[in-house]
Protein backbone atom coordinates (compact mmCIF):
# COMPACT_ATOMS: atom_id res chain seq x y z
CA UNK A 1 0.00 0.00 0.00
CA UNK A 2 2.14 2.67 -1.11
CA UNK A 3 -0.21 5.41 -0.84
CA UNK A 4 -0.82 5.03 2.92
CA UNK A 5 3.07 4.84 3.33
CA UNK A 6 3.66 7.87 1.81
CA UNK A 7 1.08 9.94 3.98
CA UNK A 8 2.13 8.54 7.24
CA UNK A 9 3.59 10.58 9.87
CA UNK A 10 6.81 9.99 9.32
CA UNK A 11 7.25 9.42 5.89
CA UNK A 12 8.15 10.88 3.05
CA UNK A 13 6.28 13.83 1.74
CA UNK A 14 5.50 15.84 -1.46
CA UNK A 15 7.58 18.57 -0.37
CA UNK A 16 10.71 16.18 0.83
CA UNK A 17 12.76 16.45 -2.29
CA UNK A 18 12.65 20.24 -1.64
CA UNK A 19 13.30 20.34 1.80
CA UNK A 20 16.44 21.98 1.94
CA UNK A 21 15.01 24.86 -0.29
CA UNK A 22 11.98 25.22 2.18
CA UNK A 23 14.08 25.51 5.34
CA UNK A 24 16.32 27.99 3.69
CA UNK A 25 12.99 30.39 2.42
CA UNK A 26 12.03 29.93 6.05
CA UNK A 27 15.06 30.91 7.25
CA UNK A 28 15.12 33.86 5.44
CA UNK A 29 11.46 34.72 6.59
CA UNK A 30 12.60 34.55 10.58
CA UNK A 31 15.54 36.74 9.56
CA UNK A 32 12.66 39.09 8.38
CA UNK A 33 10.59 38.97 11.77
CA UNK A 34 13.56 39.79 13.73
CA UNK A 35 14.01 42.93 11.43
CA UNK A 36 10.83 43.59 11.68
CA UNK A 37 11.55 43.54 15.92
CA UNK A 38 14.35 45.81 15.31
CA UNK A 39 11.99 48.22 13.12
CA UNK A 40 9.51 48.55 16.03
CA UNK A 41 12.78 48.88 18.61
CA UNK A 42 14.09 52.02 16.26
CA UNK A 43 10.51 53.82 16.18
CA UNK A 44 10.45 53.25 12.56
CA UNK A 45 7.70 54.64 10.80
CA UNK A 46 4.09 52.78 11.05
CA UNK A 47 3.93 52.45 7.58
CA UNK A 48 7.37 51.29 6.86
CA UNK A 49 6.56 48.70 9.21
CA UNK A 50 3.39 47.46 8.13
CA UNK A 51 5.08 47.33 4.21
CA UNK A 52 7.53 44.94 6.13
CA UNK A 53 4.39 42.58 7.67
CA UNK A 54 2.61 42.74 3.80
CA UNK A 55 6.22 41.30 2.93
CA UNK A 56 6.64 38.71 5.02
CA UNK A 57 3.39 37.40 4.92
CA UNK A 58 3.49 37.30 1.31
CA UNK A 59 6.46 34.98 1.79
CA UNK A 60 4.86 32.73 3.86
CA UNK A 61 1.87 32.46 1.53
CA UNK A 62 3.86 31.73 -1.22
CA UNK A 63 5.59 29.04 1.00
CA UNK A 64 2.39 27.76 1.52
CA UNK A 65 1.30 27.73 -2.01
CA UNK A 66 4.38 25.69 -3.04
CA UNK A 67 3.60 23.29 -0.17
CA UNK A 68 -0.17 23.15 -1.42
CA UNK A 69 1.03 22.30 -5.30
CA UNK A 70 3.07 19.43 -4.09
CA UNK A 71 0.39 18.04 -1.51
CA UNK A 72 -1.66 17.87 -5.19
CA UNK A 73 0.67 16.32 -7.17
CA UNK A 74 2.08 13.66 -4.86
CA UNK A 75 -0.22 13.18 -2.07
CA UNK A 76 -3.57 13.55 -3.86
CA UNK A 77 -2.49 12.27 -7.31
CA UNK A 78 -0.85 9.00 -5.60
CA UNK A 79 -4.33 8.75 -3.54
CA UNK A 80 -6.17 8.60 -6.93
CA UNK A 81 -4.06 6.08 -8.44
CA UNK A 82 -3.04 4.01 -5.50
CA UNK A 83 -5.90 4.29 -2.62
CA UNK A 84 -8.94 5.61 -4.42
CA UNK A 85 -10.83 4.95 -1.53
CA UNK A 86 -9.11 7.17 0.86
CA UNK A 87 -9.26 9.98 -2.25
CA UNK A 88 -12.39 12.01 -0.86
CA UNK A 89 -10.87 12.53 2.57
CA UNK A 90 -7.45 13.81 1.36
CA UNK A 91 -8.87 16.28 -1.09
CA UNK A 92 -11.44 17.46 1.27
CA UNK A 93 -8.19 18.23 4.44
CA UNK A 94 -6.71 19.89 1.31
CA UNK A 95 -9.06 22.21 0.60
CA UNK A 96 -9.64 22.74 4.21
CA UNK A 97 -6.16 23.77 4.70
CA UNK A 98 -6.52 26.79 1.44
CA UNK A 99 -9.60 27.60 3.33
CA UNK A 100 -8.00 27.81 6.10
CA UNK A 101 -4.69 30.33 4.35
CA UNK A 102 -7.64 32.23 2.49
CA UNK A 103 -9.00 33.28 5.90
CA UNK A 104 -6.07 34.48 7.64
CA UNK B 1 4.34 71.87 14.92
CA UNK B 2 3.77 68.90 16.84
CA UNK B 3 1.80 67.03 14.25
CA UNK B 4 5.19 66.87 12.19
CA UNK B 5 7.74 66.14 14.64
CA UNK B 6 5.20 62.71 15.43
CA UNK B 7 5.83 61.81 12.17
CA UNK B 8 9.56 62.54 11.78
CA UNK B 9 11.89 59.47 10.72
CA UNK B 10 13.23 59.04 14.05
CA UNK B 11 10.56 60.23 16.56
CA UNK B 12 7.88 58.69 18.20
CA UNK B 13 4.92 56.38 16.78
CA UNK B 14 1.21 55.37 17.45
CA UNK B 15 2.43 52.03 18.47
CA UNK B 16 5.71 53.53 20.45
CA UNK B 17 4.08 53.14 24.05
CA UNK B 18 3.41 49.45 23.16
CA UNK B 19 6.72 48.52 21.33
CA UNK B 20 7.36 45.84 24.08
CA UNK B 21 4.57 43.79 23.31
CA UNK B 22 4.40 43.94 19.87
CA UNK B 23 8.61 42.85 19.76
CA UNK B 24 7.31 40.08 22.12
CA UNK B 25 4.93 38.91 20.05
CA UNK B 26 7.13 39.20 17.07
CA UNK B 27 9.82 37.12 19.08
CA UNK B 28 6.59 34.69 19.26
CA UNK B 29 6.17 34.80 15.61
CA UNK B 30 10.15 34.02 14.83
CA UNK B 31 9.93 31.04 16.87
CA UNK B 32 6.77 29.75 15.48
CA UNK B 33 8.63 30.04 11.99
CA UNK B 34 11.51 28.53 13.25
CA UNK B 35 9.09 25.73 14.49
CA UNK B 36 7.82 25.59 10.60
CA UNK B 37 11.49 24.57 10.13
CA UNK B 38 11.46 22.31 12.30
CA UNK B 39 7.85 20.40 11.02
CA UNK B 40 9.54 20.52 7.28
CA UNK B 41 13.00 18.93 8.52
CA UNK B 42 10.90 16.15 10.34
CA UNK B 43 8.70 15.29 7.31
CA UNK B 44 5.72 16.39 8.62
CA UNK B 45 2.38 15.65 7.24
CA UNK B 46 1.91 18.79 4.41
CA UNK B 47 -1.25 19.78 5.85
CA UNK B 48 -0.39 20.29 9.25
CA UNK B 49 2.79 22.29 7.95
CA UNK B 50 -0.21 24.35 6.16
CA UNK B 51 -2.12 24.94 9.20
CA UNK B 52 0.87 26.44 11.05
CA UNK B 53 1.52 28.42 8.00
CA UNK B 54 -1.93 29.71 8.71
CA UNK B 55 -1.85 30.47 12.69
CA UNK B 56 1.97 32.38 11.75
CA UNK B 57 0.10 34.47 9.01
CA UNK B 58 -2.71 35.11 11.43
CA UNK B 59 -0.09 36.31 13.95
CA UNK B 60 1.38 38.72 11.51
CA UNK B 61 -1.45 40.04 10.27
CA UNK B 62 -3.39 41.03 14.05
CA UNK B 63 0.09 42.75 14.33
CA UNK B 64 -0.59 44.84 11.32
CA UNK B 65 -4.11 45.25 12.12
CA UNK B 66 -2.68 46.45 15.57
CA UNK B 67 -0.54 49.17 13.85
CA UNK B 68 -3.09 50.37 11.66
CA UNK B 69 -5.61 50.78 14.47
CA UNK B 70 -2.55 53.24 16.89
CA UNK B 71 -1.33 54.65 13.25
CA UNK B 72 -5.48 55.66 12.83
CA UNK B 73 -5.55 56.44 16.41
CA UNK B 74 -2.68 58.90 16.63
CA UNK B 75 -1.03 59.87 13.33
CA UNK B 76 -4.24 60.19 11.53
CA UNK B 77 -6.50 61.91 14.30
CA UNK B 78 -3.12 63.87 15.09
CA UNK B 79 -2.71 65.12 11.06
CA UNK B 80 -6.18 65.84 11.34
CA UNK B 81 -6.03 68.30 14.67
CA UNK B 82 -2.26 69.69 14.11
CA UNK B 83 -1.48 69.54 10.29
CA UNK B 84 -4.76 69.36 8.13
CA UNK B 85 -2.91 70.15 4.81
CA UNK B 86 -1.24 66.81 5.73
CA UNK B 87 -4.33 64.38 6.21
CA UNK B 88 -4.49 63.48 2.76
CA UNK B 89 -0.80 62.60 2.28
CA UNK B 90 -1.34 60.42 5.12
CA UNK B 91 -4.72 58.83 4.66
CA UNK B 92 -3.47 58.30 1.22
CA UNK B 93 -0.67 56.26 2.56
CA UNK B 94 -2.68 54.22 5.17
CA UNK B 95 -5.39 53.05 2.39
CA UNK B 96 -1.67 52.16 0.14
CA UNK B 97 -0.45 50.14 3.38
CA UNK B 98 -3.92 48.40 3.91
CA UNK B 99 -4.28 47.15 0.57
CA UNK B 100 -0.89 46.03 0.40
CA UNK B 101 -2.26 44.09 3.83
CA UNK B 102 -5.33 42.96 1.67
CA UNK B 103 -3.08 41.75 -1.08
CA UNK B 104 -0.73 39.66 0.60
CA UNK C 1 -21.79 69.35 17.15
CA UNK C 2 -21.52 68.63 12.86
CA UNK C 3 -18.97 65.35 14.43
CA UNK C 4 -21.97 63.56 15.53
CA UNK C 5 -24.46 64.42 12.82
CA UNK C 6 -22.17 63.55 10.55
CA UNK C 7 -22.39 59.98 12.18
CA UNK C 8 -25.77 59.74 12.49
CA UNK C 9 -27.33 56.78 11.37
CA UNK C 10 -29.12 58.59 8.27
CA UNK C 11 -26.76 60.95 8.06
CA UNK C 12 -23.66 62.14 4.97
CA UNK C 13 -20.82 59.97 5.08
CA UNK C 14 -17.23 60.27 4.05
CA UNK C 15 -18.32 58.50 0.85
CA UNK C 16 -21.23 60.39 0.01
CA UNK C 17 -19.92 62.60 -2.14
CA UNK C 18 -18.68 59.75 -4.28
CA UNK C 19 -21.95 57.46 -3.98
CA UNK C 20 -22.74 57.48 -7.69
CA UNK C 21 -19.37 56.13 -8.84
CA UNK C 22 -19.53 53.46 -5.85
CA UNK C 23 -22.78 52.66 -7.41
CA UNK C 24 -21.80 52.51 -10.78
CA UNK C 25 -18.53 50.02 -9.66
CA UNK C 26 -20.75 47.90 -7.67
CA UNK C 27 -23.02 47.64 -10.87
CA UNK C 28 -19.89 46.41 -12.61
CA UNK C 29 -19.39 43.98 -10.24
CA UNK C 30 -23.20 42.60 -10.00
CA UNK C 31 -22.84 41.81 -13.70
CA UNK C 32 -19.40 39.77 -13.52
CA UNK C 33 -21.64 37.92 -10.88
CA UNK C 34 -24.24 37.58 -13.27
CA UNK C 35 -21.40 36.75 -15.53
CA UNK C 36 -19.86 33.87 -13.13
CA UNK C 37 -23.39 32.32 -13.31
CA UNK C 38 -23.20 31.86 -17.09
CA UNK C 39 -20.06 30.24 -16.98
CA UNK C 40 -21.02 27.71 -14.71
CA UNK C 41 -24.25 27.65 -17.11
CA UNK C 42 -21.67 27.01 -19.98
CA UNK C 43 -19.34 24.69 -18.01
CA UNK C 44 -16.47 26.78 -18.33
CA UNK C 45 -13.27 25.09 -17.30
CA UNK C 46 -13.01 25.49 -13.58
CA UNK C 47 -9.47 27.42 -14.01
CA UNK C 48 -10.96 29.95 -15.64
CA UNK C 49 -14.32 29.97 -13.22
CA UNK C 50 -11.30 30.63 -10.60
CA UNK C 51 -9.69 33.09 -12.13
CA UNK C 52 -12.92 35.21 -12.74
CA UNK C 53 -13.63 35.13 -8.52
CA UNK C 54 -10.55 36.26 -7.74
CA UNK C 55 -11.15 39.27 -10.23
CA UNK C 56 -14.49 39.75 -8.52
CA UNK C 57 -12.83 39.63 -5.11
CA UNK C 58 -10.38 41.92 -5.99
CA UNK C 59 -12.99 44.25 -7.38
CA UNK C 60 -14.93 44.09 -3.85
CA UNK C 61 -12.00 44.53 -1.76
CA UNK C 62 -10.85 47.67 -4.15
CA UNK C 63 -14.25 49.15 -3.00
CA UNK C 64 -13.44 48.47 0.36
CA UNK C 65 -10.09 49.62 0.82
CA UNK C 66 -12.12 52.99 -0.59
CA UNK C 67 -14.53 53.44 1.75
CA UNK C 68 -11.96 52.76 4.43
CA UNK C 69 -9.87 55.43 3.17
CA UNK C 70 -12.74 57.87 3.23
CA UNK C 71 -13.72 56.78 6.55
CA UNK C 72 -10.40 57.71 7.91
CA UNK C 73 -10.45 61.04 6.19
CA UNK C 74 -14.09 62.43 7.05
CA UNK C 75 -14.70 60.03 10.21
CA UNK C 76 -11.70 59.03 11.88
CA UNK C 77 -10.66 63.22 11.39
CA UNK C 78 -14.33 64.21 12.25
CA UNK C 79 -13.99 62.71 15.48
CA UNK C 80 -10.11 63.80 16.40
CA UNK C 81 -11.71 67.47 15.76
CA UNK C 82 -15.03 67.30 16.80
CA UNK C 83 -15.77 64.68 19.12
CA UNK C 84 -12.30 63.33 20.99
CA UNK C 85 -14.02 61.60 23.73
CA UNK C 86 -15.62 59.13 20.72
CA UNK C 87 -11.94 58.59 18.62
CA UNK C 88 -11.26 55.55 20.27
CA UNK C 89 -14.42 53.81 20.00
CA UNK C 90 -14.30 55.05 16.16
CA UNK C 91 -10.94 53.46 15.06
CA UNK C 92 -11.65 50.55 17.27
CA UNK C 93 -14.74 49.87 14.71
CA UNK C 94 -12.52 50.33 11.87
CA UNK C 95 -9.99 47.93 13.49
CA UNK C 96 -12.75 45.69 13.45
CA UNK C 97 -13.80 46.07 9.89
CA UNK C 98 -10.30 45.72 8.92
CA UNK C 99 -10.21 42.57 10.45
CA UNK C 100 -12.83 41.51 9.24
CA UNK C 101 -11.64 42.19 5.69
CA UNK C 102 -8.66 40.33 5.93
CA UNK C 103 -10.03 37.50 7.55
CA UNK C 104 -12.45 36.99 4.26
CA UNK D 1 -8.57 9.62 -23.68
CA UNK D 2 -11.12 10.36 -21.24
CA UNK D 3 -9.00 12.43 -18.98
CA UNK D 4 -8.48 14.71 -21.61
CA UNK D 5 -12.22 14.99 -22.59
CA UNK D 6 -13.21 15.66 -19.15
CA UNK D 7 -10.82 18.75 -19.62
CA UNK D 8 -11.40 20.02 -22.91
CA UNK D 9 -13.35 23.34 -22.82
CA UNK D 10 -17.05 22.77 -23.57
CA UNK D 11 -16.71 19.10 -21.50
CA UNK D 12 -17.82 18.31 -18.14
CA UNK D 13 -15.95 19.54 -15.36
CA UNK D 14 -15.69 18.32 -11.49
CA UNK D 15 -18.37 20.97 -10.30
CA UNK D 16 -20.75 19.89 -13.39
CA UNK D 17 -22.93 17.80 -10.83
CA UNK D 18 -23.11 20.38 -8.38
CA UNK D 19 -23.60 23.47 -11.36
CA UNK D 20 -27.46 23.70 -9.92
CA UNK D 21 -26.26 24.65 -6.25
CA UNK D 22 -23.48 26.95 -7.43
CA UNK D 23 -25.58 28.72 -9.89
CA UNK D 24 -28.13 29.17 -6.76
CA UNK D 25 -25.13 30.23 -4.34
CA UNK D 26 -23.97 33.12 -7.11
CA UNK D 27 -27.86 34.20 -7.37
CA UNK D 28 -27.49 35.08 -3.63
CA UNK D 29 -24.09 36.57 -4.01
CA UNK D 30 -25.45 38.77 -6.95
CA UNK D 31 -28.57 39.91 -4.42
CA UNK D 32 -26.09 40.78 -1.78
CA UNK D 33 -24.32 42.94 -4.01
CA UNK D 34 -27.57 44.63 -5.24
CA UNK D 35 -28.00 45.20 -1.78
CA UNK D 36 -25.00 46.84 -0.97
CA UNK D 37 -25.68 49.24 -3.49
CA UNK D 38 -28.84 50.42 -2.32
CA UNK D 39 -26.98 50.05 1.12
CA UNK D 40 -24.76 53.24 -0.39
CA UNK D 41 -27.81 54.67 -1.87
CA UNK D 42 -29.46 55.34 1.17
CA UNK D 43 -25.98 56.30 3.03
CA UNK D 44 -25.87 53.44 5.18
CA UNK D 45 -23.04 53.95 7.98
CA UNK D 46 -19.62 53.08 6.47
CA UNK D 47 -18.90 50.47 8.84
CA UNK D 48 -21.81 48.53 7.96
CA UNK D 49 -21.12 48.78 4.79
CA UNK D 50 -17.52 47.19 5.42
CA UNK D 51 -19.02 44.33 7.09
CA UNK D 52 -21.71 43.69 3.95
CA UNK D 53 -18.41 43.79 1.57
CA UNK D 54 -16.76 41.15 3.91
CA UNK D 55 -19.61 38.74 3.94
CA UNK D 56 -19.70 38.83 0.39
CA UNK D 57 -16.14 38.85 -0.17
CA UNK D 58 -16.09 35.53 2.35
CA UNK D 59 -19.27 33.62 0.49
CA UNK D 60 -17.30 34.46 -3.10
CA UNK D 61 -14.50 32.95 -1.50
CA UNK D 62 -16.05 29.90 -0.32
CA UNK D 63 -17.51 29.16 -4.00
CA UNK D 64 -14.17 29.57 -5.19
CA UNK D 65 -12.68 26.37 -2.20
CA UNK D 66 -15.42 24.57 -3.41
CA UNK D 67 -14.70 24.73 -7.09
CA UNK D 68 -11.37 24.21 -6.09
CA UNK D 69 -11.97 20.68 -4.12
CA UNK D 70 -13.83 19.39 -6.99
CA UNK D 71 -11.01 20.27 -9.16
CA UNK D 72 -8.75 18.29 -7.21
CA UNK D 73 -10.67 15.45 -6.76
CA UNK D 74 -12.03 15.15 -10.41
CA UNK D 75 -9.38 17.05 -13.19
CA UNK D 76 -6.48 15.92 -11.41
CA UNK D 77 -7.54 12.93 -9.86
CA UNK D 78 -8.38 11.92 -13.51
CA UNK D 79 -4.78 13.18 -14.68
CA UNK D 80 -3.35 11.54 -12.48
CA UNK D 81 -4.84 8.17 -13.64
CA UNK D 82 -5.43 8.66 -17.38
CA UNK D 83 -3.63 11.28 -18.31
CA UNK D 84 0.13 11.22 -16.04
CA UNK D 85 1.84 13.42 -18.79
CA UNK D 86 -0.58 16.57 -18.15
CA UNK D 87 -0.64 16.21 -14.19
CA UNK D 88 2.39 18.60 -13.85
CA UNK D 89 0.78 21.45 -15.67
CA UNK D 90 -2.71 20.37 -14.33
CA UNK D 91 -1.02 20.98 -10.71
CA UNK D 92 0.54 24.16 -11.94
CA UNK D 93 -2.69 26.19 -13.40
CA UNK D 94 -4.50 24.86 -10.16
CA UNK D 95 -1.45 26.28 -7.86
CA UNK D 96 -1.73 29.66 -9.23
CA UNK D 97 -5.28 29.77 -9.21
CA UNK D 98 -4.80 29.11 -5.73
CA UNK D 99 -2.39 31.85 -5.43
CA UNK D 100 -4.55 34.49 -7.29
CA UNK D 101 -7.04 33.99 -4.70
CA UNK D 102 -4.53 34.52 -1.76
CA UNK D 103 -3.81 37.50 -3.45
CA UNK D 104 -7.42 39.05 -4.01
Amino acid sequence: MAGMETESATGEHGYSPDKDAYIKRLRRIEGQVRGLQRMIDDDTYCIDVLTQVSAITKALQSVAVGLVGQHMKHCVANAATNDPEHLDEMVGEATKAIERLLRS
